[in-house]
């Protein structure tokens, strides 16, 4: 009898991928899994420059020898994420993934949310979706084309835009409902330039943020997950990665829940 | 044989209702469908007085003697949403329905949208989607329930959001995809205070505004659509009254596109 | 302040409805609606004279001097679809109409089921709904156009082919999503025809079947539904009278489900 | 800059995986991946005993010292599926994966498809993945847990289940859209025995079967295609280790049609 399980290993080695949100969350654990797996990561800064550092130590220490950079990218400003793309492009690296990360999530009573925090949500989450999403195939679009594609693109969406909805997020489901109609639309824009667009959307995860929720909502939620289990970062990560090398995958967005109702 | 065909009629003489963007295209044509039924009306007023004007004398000469006004509203600025509903609470009528309508659709090549386009897009058509229905859960909130229901709401949204998305309205389409989300959570948040939510997502329309559609992308589009002609902004309108009277129908979102692929 | 609320209301005189399952349950409540709006209906007999006897008496009591019958259809078997619908031309009524409700739905534990279980409910439910479409159709295709149509078909299918799907019903919730599917492929194949298709998937109803659930299991289920409530036979019925008078509506399944997740 | 392309790599040395339908197209590449990453396979033999022993010489070529093996299996036969797996079970293996890949699939004008055909049909396809999916849990709840898991089935759907129906396999497309469902109830009911289950829903595949298309039925559907081209069996065999795979992944459809509409 088998004590082993059938695994997936990936090689990213020679590769570069840009990663938002990469200094925290989900997206540096994006970068990591990267990393361990011999690929160069660019990462947009934290505000909190210490952050920032913590998180470029960890990956050069994952993968010695393989540049790791940081620039700083205000996703719902064009003119920052023109400068972020700006910066990647100055400093000679060849962009071939991207994992769009960086988003907010606030959590107000469905009467009580106010306009700023509509138009905040879907200019840093809808918006910046599309800003990053342009900016990198900007850059993208001019590689030599490996295998027939250019680069691939992994919008970071959430279940949140499909299934698991609730009124005290209104603003971000909304606002990644619309993330996940990007990928359909940025699909069938970018393929003829070779660019390949999915979506990955975590369920719900052990994330710092979420350790913040009230106990009776973290209960109710567990209560419909069939794996009995909330994911951890690395799953989602490791997730991203089956993404980036799918083959004939396209326009999808990939769910990761635990099975969910 | 017959040569009679089964159909639905409708009365709404003791109702009023609210219709944003009322005063132009399918918005007007709601409006004339339930001034037709014997519904009052509340429009939201034009930035052009002389089509306020001329929408409001139509709606009377539909249903004489059966009061029809109109307050200015831009949807996507919470002041002017909360003074609309502020001037109709200070007329004195009792809202039983909204519908929304009001929105931009704006084409643009993806690559070539640009954040203000996108801020702009969301503001109105996501943002104000919500300030609209947050504003009208308010009045409706305080009415005596009629049959266990103290109002209901539509929301004009859009295939866009769901299976005719292009690129060149990727802004649209992701704001679109946000309202049919919204229909959820608003359905879900006022459902406990007596209050119906659901949507009607219109394919192609015979508008003013699809008139001037290059002719390669209207004949692209009607190749698609198994009943071989585009809707008139009338059925549009009757399918509206159709959701408003469809009992046990809660937080759906109607296809009218005439069988699309 | 209003004490009345908007209404649909339905003249289907001069028409004729087939309706299968026409006998009992979802089935005969479409079947009165339609005689109250003053159309003629054919229903399937039930295998009980007494039962088909006393839905026709009740029938004719609601449309006094409209044509009503029955005709014996084991919807599984084509020889007996044939039959039926051979017996409808022989009576030379003109079939403008027809709601597909005849079906079967067991619950056994999901291990426990069979072959003999499953082979059944996707004889009756999905093979039994294709050749009840396909001889309808076959008649509908000579009738004289009407507004541009000859006929109309609503399957009932079943939100547990879509999001109330549960184990117990594995074999039911599997048809039902053949269903749903067979709604956009019998559209697409009949619109050419001139033949409309869609379907009507009803959540908890207040039938005589489901009043045999387990009180737990009517527990879990209503806590779901955000109008609190089962629907009645009647307001299914109601929406099967909208469905055929929704105008441009096609291959489309409407979701009668008082809101539920 | 780089010349090199992101990659997975598997192993599932030490596993053994049983493919139904493994003696040729699809499921026959599936059989060759886990063989080429170190897995035993178990395959439903084919009628033709020559093909079988054709593709037990392949899979042993692959995985010298691997046992690979043959058993009798018609999936539309509960006894013959019991024997199956009765058959796998007496030869001692711990069964860690199930791939159903078998099935028919006929193409038949809409109005021209037969009791006798959709009847097949859905024996076969709806019944008969039930039935496999049931006695491999049946085997599988057994096993000792390996991280938390006993075993994991892929069931391969299609996306004639989804969103390429067509109406000359209606019949098809109905009894995928119920194995798509079915992906949802089968978890659901085996998670809590320690099981996953997911499906893998392959688009347009330049299999044997998909040679004899018409060039018309090729040339509009490959029109549709984002990627521009079809998918080879060996990347549908690839997308299913990944499925086998990817952690957290649970009642999940993997659609891999290279971007469709």
């Amino acid at each position: 009898m088998t004590t082993t399980v059938a695994r997936a290993s990936f090689d990213f080695s020679g590769t570069t991928t840009v990663i938002t949100g990469g200094a925290s969350g989900i997206g540096l654990s994006c970068a990591e899994a990267i990393a361990r797996a011999g690929g160069g990561v660019i990462i947009s800064s934290s505000r909190n420059p210490a952050k920032t550092d913590a998180a470029l130590q960890r990956l050069r220490a994952l993968a010695p020898g393989v540049p790791m950079s940081a620039h700083p990218c205000e996703v719902g400003d064009e003119a920052s994420v023109a400068g972020f793309f700006g910066a990647i492009a100055a400093g000679g690296a060849r962009v071939d993934h991207l994992i769009h990360s960086a988003g907010v999530s606030p959590n107000t009573d469905f009467l009580a949310q106010t306009q700023a925090e509509w138009d905040q949500v879907h200019n840093i989450n809808a918006t910046g979706s599309f800003l990053v999403t342009k900016h990198a195939a900007g850059l993208m679009r001019h590689n030599e084309p490996v295998e027939g594609w250019r680069g691939r693109i992994v919008l970071i969406t959430s279940t949140n835009g499909i299934n698991s909805n609730d009124p005290v997020s209104a603003h971000y489901d909304s606002s990644k409902a619309g993330n996940n109609m990007l990928v359909r639309n940025a699909a069938e824009a970018l393929a003829p330039l070779g660019i390949v667009v999915n979506g990955l959307a975590p369920g719900w995860i052990n994330t710092a943020l979420n350790a913040t929720l009230p106990p009776e909502v973290r209960a109710r939620e567990s209560a419909k997950i069939w794996m009995q289990r909330w994911a951890e970062p690395g799953e989602v990560a490791t997730a991203a990665l089956h993404v980036l090398t799918l083959p004939y995958y396209m326009a999808q967005v990939l769910l990761v829940d635990g099975g969910y109702r």
